[in-house]
This record gives C-alpha cells, structure tokens and sequence, in this order.
C-alpha cells in the first residue's frame, strides 16, 4: 500500500512549485455547482504539457486519481475531485494563442473563458458560437469536455460541432495530437468526437483549436411574456419549425424561473409570467425588420399577442439567463437540477412526466428551457442528498429514455448521472466506452467514477 | 484450413435465396470508383438485421471476409471485396422508413440512394443538406461510412454532422442502437461518430436516422467563367469569408475539367475557360436579388468581371458536376483522382505542391475542387497502378500533411490511401482506432485492409 503523504511529496519535488496541499486551495476545489464534494490531497498547476506528461506518470506509478478543473461550474460532479486524488487546476492555461480569421479557427489553452474569447473574437468580426449558461465564467477546456453547448446550439449545433482539434496528454502519459486545422477531414472515425464530452476520463486538454462564425451585424434579444396557461409544445415546435425569423436562440423560463431571475440586479425582466427568450440574427436593420415582423406574426398566431420586450444587444440577454441557476439557487437552496433532451414531437408527455414527478414527490417545479430543441432543465425544489430525491430524478430520467430521448443534453453524465448512462447506451455502448477507456488511460487514473460508474479501473 | 466452397455453402443453406456465387453477380461487385478490383467468393443479400447477424456469426465461425456495399460509388476501394470474401450488398435496403418533419428527421434504410431521399423529402419542404458528386447514385449507408459530404458542406458542414443514429450489426454479431432521435446529446463520446467514416470496418448499417434542413425558397446556381491565370487562393478566402452572400457552395473547375464536362450532354456550361460553381440560398426573389448582387460586387472586386450563367434549380448544377468524373473517365482514361484538403490559409503552397507533382511526372493535371473549404480533388492522367502514379501520389499527400492538412477531405481512406493514414493521425490515434476495431470486430472479418492497413486481424 503506497503512501499518499509521500506519494504528493514526490509529485512535489518532480513538479516545484506546483502542487498545493494548502486547506485553503483544498477547499477551493471540493465542489463544482452539483451536490457534491470531496477533498482531494492536493491541487496541481502544471505549466506547460511537458509538466501535464509527468504529473500523469507520476499519477500511473503512484495510482492517484486525477481530475481536470476550469472554472468549477460542471452540474453533476465532473470536475468533483476522488478523495485523496489530486486536481489539476489548468484555469491558468488561459491564452488565446492564434486567432486566424482566414481559416476561421482560434487556438486558445484549456483555461481561456468562454465570455473572454468572445471578447477577443469581436474586433475580427467572428465569435465562437457554443455559449453554455455559464459562458462568462466556465472555460473552454470544460464547455469541450462536457459537450455544454447552450441556447446557441439552436442554430449553430452543439460544441461538438465546433471543435476543430486538440493536443491531449492520455492516461498513458503520451501526447496526443487529433484533427487539425483542416475545414473537413474523412480520415476514419472521428477522433476529436471521441474527446469531446469525455469529462477528463480519457486525457487532459493542452490545447484546442476551435472554429469560428462570422458575427452577425445585428443580434437582437427578445423577452416575450406567455399568456397564463399556454400549452408550450405547440409553441415550441412552431418556431422550431418556422423558416424566415432568423432564430439563432429559443428558451424558455417559467414563471417561478422569471421571477427569480427578475430579482437580478439590473435585470429588468417582466417577472409575473413565464417568458420565451428568443435571439434573432439579422444580416441588417432592414432584414432584422422583416425578422421581428414575422416572429411577432407567428407568435399571434399562437396566441401570444403581447409586445416583446426587445434588447439589441442579445449577450445581455444570455448573460442575465446565465445567472438562472444563482437566482435560484437563492431562491430555493438546494435542489435537484435535471437536464434532459427529447424530440419536439414527445415534448408535451415529458413535460407531462416533469409535472407527475414534482407533484408525486410533494416539491416545488421550476423549469427553464431551451425549449426549441426539447432540452428540458426542471429544477425541483428538494435537497438533492435525500432518498426522494434520488428517486424523483429516476422517475424523470427513465421518462426521457422511453420517449426517445436522452439523459443529458447539454451538462453531462458526471459522478451524478453515470449509473443512468448505460440506460440510455446500452450494454453495447459501454462496452465501447470501455475499450476507449482501456486504450486512453490503462490504470483508470483520470477522473474515476465519472461517465461510468463503479469501477476504480477498468 | 477451412474449405472456402464448403463454407459458402454453408452460408446458403444458413439464408436460403439470399447468396449467389453467379460469375455476373461477382464481377459486378469487383469493383468501385477506384484502380482496384478483387473477385469475392460470393454476394449475400440479407433482407432484415437478424439476417445480417447470422451473416456476421457465419463470416466469424469461418474467418471470411465481409465488405459492406451500397452502390460501389467509393473513391479509394472501400468497397471493393477481399479476394475470396463476402460482399454484403445492402442496396436492396432502400426503404425510407419515416419522415418526421416536426423532429426534422428521416428514418432509412442504408441502401436509400441520396437523390432518392431528397426526392422524398422536397414535398416536405426538407431537405438532407449532404450532396456528395455521386448523389444521383450513391447511397446514404456508403455516404454516411465514408462522410462524404459534397458541395454544401460549404454551408452544412460534413455528412458527421447529419446523422442523429443508427442501428449496426458489429463484428461480433451484436445488434447496438447509437444514437438516437433527440437534437443533442452530451452523454459521453460521441458514439455516432465513431461509425461515420468507419468504412464498413466496425459495423453493419441496418438503419440510419437522419437530421434535416429546411428546403430554401430559392436556390440558384451560379456559373462564373474565370479570367485565364488568375490566382485561385484569394478567391477562394474571400468567398469563404465574406458574408451576406447567401453562398452554400463554392466550387471550382479549372479549364481541363470544364471542357471535359462541357461535352456532357444538355450541359450548356461554357467550355472555354475555368469555372466558379457556386450556389446561392435565399428566402425569396428579394433576397436573392441581393445575394446575387453582392455576389457580383465581390466577384468584380475580385478582377472577375464576367456574368455568371444562373441556373435556377442549383440541383441541375451538382448533378452535372457529379458527372466530372465519368467526363474526365471519357477524356482521360485511367488516372490519379486525390482528395486532399488544406487551411484555405495553406491554399496556395498546396496549389503550387500539386502543380509541381504533375510537372515532375511528366503529366496532365485536371483539378476540380470544393474551393471553399480547400477541399482539392486533383486528377492526374496517368495508370494508378504504374510506380510513377505511386510517387506522385504520396508527394500530394505529404504535402497536405505538411501544410497542416488532411489525406482525405471527402472521399474515405480505402485501400488506396490505408497506407497514408497513421501519417495523418500518428501512432497514438492509430492505437484509438485499433481498440474500437478490436472492441467492434476481435477477429477483424469486417472490410480488413480499410483504414489500417497491413493486418488480416488485429
């Protein structure tokens, strides 16, 4: 039996200066946004890829767990340290180090903030389309890792989509190089694919090369108040199946949801109704116009007459969005925050089966959406350690696998969700997952328990 | 040593009426679009998925080969057979099995030629944006295994990005559903795109849900004759990065392969000179009238004065470009077709690597290309089975490579370029992709020789 006190001892002198085993930064790095926390032995800075290539070996001879961290903003325990593991902090590997607006692709490290990027982009006219609900503080390095993809992907597809190449460091300590710059490639299965949403288990990110969107000229935001009562299925199908309103964005809050954002500072957001948020892409004012007309036509003839509230810059809207989980959070304290995905066309007996789970657990339902995609996040007013809660989850989960539908669409699988994966992939899907594991990280050293459950190795 | 006759007999006592040992039937599935050709032992014709696993049980019990075909269409010999195996013509699956225009989905047969599906889909108002030049005969299970995408990959991006799910018959005989219905996913790595590009070499396709775009109102093709000796390369970054031009593709003939089209019958294109293809996507005739406009403006801009032929179905256009290739079979004869793809930052070294290739070998080059992703489709006059065409064919090759570029950008790995790709992905994406071989198929029956070379089993 190793000892861990030595072991970290050891990563220490290999590594000087970059491992912490300080109570301070310990706690720092206990939680991300789910339920969960633990303490790790110790957090780890490693300074460039050479450094990430001896901490994994360090980690495969003293079989130490490691976990990737950005931000910390992962929603079910991906970025939740295994006990006695050690973090590895890379919010430090924060550089945009190419920005190319002729290939239209960006270099950054794994530490670049999604909102800075944006930043960064805007004077080349270009963004990066993935704007998860946490985009002004989660990293790039996490929205990959997890797939997170936000009310964008409405238009743009998910993260996925966006990712170009990477430079991995695998558990086996070698360093890996996958896609490139190139605008398509038919060069076998797509191993980018395989990296993106694998939630540290497979390597840890050195690098990503990222592709790019022109920025639109106009971008405008709608916050449209729902009349009491109306069915949302009908209205979400409607503009996702509506050509001509130049839609990059449809979410949804309910009323509970609204009213909690409402009480955002400087949020000025109608706060007695639920609420549609819509984003429009318009090429000019003209255009942008012809937009506005027609989506408040469509939306009449849903029965929604009432006036948007319109705000030219969207990312105000995104950000204000962003901040539903802390306004509830506020509200509610702890609670079960669910994330699943079905077809438009199942979208009212899920919505169904939410409604059926809160009120056969006795809890409170506040539910936010991006509804023109049928990804659905219910938060349930409930402590999320208790048995009902557990259970609650379960009901919803399983409503979504028997309507074709998925158990994550956008947060991941994490520590939370992994007994529910094999579900949804099947025993064939795991075995899969496994072999890929096998053959990225042989000792299970990167991050255990995560994706798939219940094995310290495979 | 098992008794091949022995063994195909076998098989057809397995499933009855479904194999054929005809001389007819196995020379016309000797071949594909490539230089290569083998002789199977027999045709099978499975006619439902447990058929196919009986197919798969049988190819494992007996160590014989099996090659998925659809319409033989590849590029590179990925469907061409093993001397001496089974090829499993799938093109008798050519059912469309749903058409879901609320969850914008298609569920297919793999044997649904391409064409065929847009047909079914127009009445929709749909439309599946990937348009490979073989569209008219291809089918969507040879698309999907090779990612050939076509000329709207411009606006769409790859055939990767279109396909939602799919059911597959693996190598161990196993029925596994990856994917699904729902618009995403974040559930780990993506299993769907393991499968797309795999070639036949992991899994059998017994079904595919597809994801689908609205048909635009208009859609015009463009044919712009360019002026004698100007430089491709700025053209080219400057219709992939201008915006406001409703462009969903960007296509290039040089002044060889013009001429060789022009001879099509009814192809009234002008033969004189090299040609822009492009097309021109918009809402209604206003908006094309300013697409086509700013199209013109860009183009003067680009010292390209002269006015474009307009096609008002854009689909006559890429069922003519489709027809280059037999253009170039009638004027040509046997030749080096490559599929290189570059950083349109990287175009013009690329150019030049390919124009230098041609000269050191002393022959003719006619080059087609999906110009606005650096996705060249150089042609070469001379026999791909002489040592000469070998050279020249690895001195593009590594050029691409070096240019920070891909070996194919469209057409597959094959036969023909198996030997070019652990040059691309190295020997750690080579180790990847042997796990998933190995997870899928352990004793290597499925399409051996495909991707990685060199290696009966792995």
């Amino acid at each position: 039996m190793p000892d861990p006190a030595k072991a970290i001892e050891a990563l220490a002198r290999e590594l000087p200066g970059r491992v912490t085993t300080d109570p301070g930064a310990l706690a720092a790095v206990a939680h991300d946004a789910s339920h969960l926390s633990a303490t790790a032995a110790a957090v780890c800075r490693p300074a460039d890829p050479e450094e990430v290539v001896r901490l994994v070996r360090w980690a495969r001879r003293e079989h130490i767990p490691l976990t990737a961290r950005g931000a910390g903003t992962s929603l079910d325990g991906e970025s939740v340290p295994v006990p006695g593991g050690v973090v590895v902090d890379l919010s430090g590997w924060s550089g945009v180090l190419e920005i190319d607006p002729v290939d239209r692709l960006v270099r950054v490290g794994p530490g670049v903030v999604n909102a800075d990027l944006q930043a960064a982009l805007r004077p080349h006219g270009l963004f990066f389309p993935p704007n998860p609900g946490s985009w002004t503080t989660s990293t790039l390095g996490g929205n990959v890792a997890t797939n997170a993809s936000g009310p964008r992907s409405f238009r743009y597809g998910p993260t996925r989509a966006w990712v170009r190449g990477a430079e991995v460091v695998l558990g086996t300590g070698e360093r890996l190089t996958i896609g490139g710059r190139a605008a398509k490639r038919s060069t076998g299965p797509d191993l980018v694919s395989m990296f993106v949403g694998s939630e540290g288990t497979l390597g840890l990110f050195t690098e990503l090369t990222l592709a790019l969107a022109p920025l639109p000229a106009r971008r405008a935001g709608l916050a449209v108040p729902l009349p009491d009562g109306r069915p949302l299925a009908p209205v979400a199908r409607a503009l996702a199946t509506a050509t001509g309103l130049g839609l990059s964005a449809v979410e949804y809050l309910d009323r509970g949801c609204a009213e909690a954002l409402a009480r955002v500072e400087n949020a000025r957001l109608p706060a007695d109704r639920a609420l549609l948020l819509l984003e429009v892409e318009s090429a000019d004012e003209a255009e942008e116009t012809r937009h506005l007309e027609a989506i408040g036509a469509t939306l009449i003839g849903l029965g929604i007459p009432e006036a948007a509230s319109v705000y030219p810059e969207a990312d105000r809207l995104w950000t204000l969005r962003g901040q539903s989980g802390t306004a509830l959070d506020r509200t509610l304290g702890p609670r079960v925050r669910e994330d699943v995905c079905v077809p438009l066309s199942r979208l009212d007996p899920m919505l169904e089966a939410i409604a059926a789970a809160a009120r056969e657990a006795g809890v409170p339902l506040y539910l936010y959406a991006h509804l023109g995609q049928g990804s659905l996040h219910p938060n349930f007013a409930i402590d999320p350690a208790r048995p009902t809660a557990a259970r609650l989850r379960e009901a919803v989960l399983r409503a979504a696998l028997r309507l074709g539908g998925t158990v994550s669409g956008e947060h991941g699988i994490g520590r939370v969700k992994a007994p529910f994966l094999p579900g949804e992939i099947g025993d064939g899907g795991v075995r899969l997952l496994r072999a890929l594991k096998r053959a990225c990280d042989p000792d299970g050293i990167l991050n255990p328990g995560t994706l798939l459950s219940g094995e310290a190795a495979p």
